[in-house]
């Protein structure tokens, strides 16, 4: 398959640090849904799927009913958590890896589960080449907002060497749960990684989609040897690899744990989601 | 197919004017489900399906590229719109049908298009008879608010015979387009229908679907000879039948119209919203 391609010139003193150029450009995806589309129904391989929502979780709703086996039916790529808001979630080429509280990662069981998670089968759209001595998340975070229509819904994977990498993982919490903000106050684990080469998964998405998801940037990291990752804060770097894959839409299954029914879904919780993010 | 099914005792005197007794509990709707796994993927036939956000049609995105017979593909029943906002859709047994500002009401053609639509497989898992001299629409959805679960999504089926139906069908707008309340200030048709039989279909949904879909209820009326209707704004009655589909989640597909690219989808237009419900 052929992508979009874009190539980068690489001009470390320009201003914004990011010179973009367009190599080439090709799209095969539609002949790619073509070949999948004997399963589909309400929504295809082209949207993105998520359990729960994110209201829940900041809610307090730490335990669903989705295992780690049924996820991977769902997508091949993404993020979330598991159940007690044990670790974080990186789901990468179909399979699914816990970055736990004590900084270790592993492959999560089929027989685990999750109480909110994010994926879809990553089908590339684009693929943008960037690079700019110190590159930064937050200004990888500009350009491609600038790029990208607002109303849209990404899946981004960016791959790249590191020389920075701000993570967390979360302390697996135990009942009676309390929010998520309250929670992660005295049970983050921040992970400052250096020289490390891995992948960042995860999702831009529209303001709409807010009370349901995380508007804008979220993204988890793991490293290509397995061994380090997280929630990404921040990220430096010289070079970068940007896959997007532009979704069609949009899948939320509900949380069938009971607690979803009693917790209070009323409240926005946009304003403590940002903190915590 | 046997349901959840109540039935009342008609008691008009009671302060509430509502009586539920149970007396039969069934369920096969898993049996129906498993009739229908051939073609799922992401969301089965017991998701609720969207085409647009609310949020895009409030801000003037009028037209879309949904067919009426690929929006018959993704449900059996449900409400909406047709391109340029010309009327109301209702979905009845998989058939489509507009509700003009005229106030006639015709089937809609397959060709036809709509910029904003929610449907659903209709599979009825209880099964309400309400009964009340004079019971107001304001009557019965507090009666459902307090019965259902506030995070529950709901699909509604509601029969009976109305002694007044007060609905609103609104005028094909010409392009530039303005805002819908914008529209509907000047461009609406309400119609005060006395002694009509017929069924009312719509949704009941969660607050957390705010921006993407209407929170609370949003129900659409056509009468059994399929002669009148519209969307709902209030009636009164003597005694329902009420028919619950809980979904197990949410499909939104997004609109492919360029508009949906340009329009500012930023903005929370609850309240907005609320002013033309």
């Amino acid at each position: 398959m052929k992508n979009f391609l874009f190539r980068i010139c690489h001009l470390a003193n320009l201003p914004l640090l990011l010179i973009v150029l367009l190599i080439g450009l090709n799209s095969c995806k539609s002949a790619l849904n073509k070949s999948r589309t004997s399963k589909q129904n309400l929504a295809g391989d082209d949207f993105l799927y998520q359990y729960s929502i994110i209201d829940a979780l900041m809610a307090g709703v730490f335990d669903g009913d989705l295992t780690i086996g049924k996820l991977k039916e769902k997508g091949d790529f993404g993020i979330g958590t598991f159940n007690k808001v044990d670790g974080e979630l990186i789901m990468h080429q179909n399979r699914v890896y816990k970055v736990s509280y004590n900084g270790s990662v592993r492959e999560a069981s089929d027989t685990d589960s999750t109480s909110a998670a994010f994926v879809k089968f990553f089908q590339t759209d684009t693929t943008i080449y960037l690079a700019g001595k110190g590159l930064t998340y937050a200004q990888v975070q500009e350009y491609l907002s600038n790029k990208l229509n607002p109303n849209g819904i990404y899946a981004l994977r960016i791959t790249g060497l590191f020389s920075t990498m701000t993570t967390r993982a979360a302390r697996p919490a135990k009942a009676p749960y309390t929010t998520l903000a309250g929670h992660l106050k005295n049970n983050q684990a921040v992970f400052n990684l250096r020289n490390t080469r891995g992948v960042c998964n995860g999702f831009l998405l529209p303001p709409y989609l807010a009370r349901t998801n995380v508007p804008g940037f979220h993204l988890h990291y793991m490293d290509d040897s397995i061994k380090e990752g997280g929630h990404i804060f921040n990220f430096t770097t010289d070079s970068l690899k940007i896959e997007i894959d532009i979704a069609k839409g949009f899948v939320i299954e509900n949380n069938t744990n009971d607690e979803f029914r009693k917790v209070n879904l009323a409240p926005d919780r946009g304003e403590e989601l940002k903190k915590i993010e």
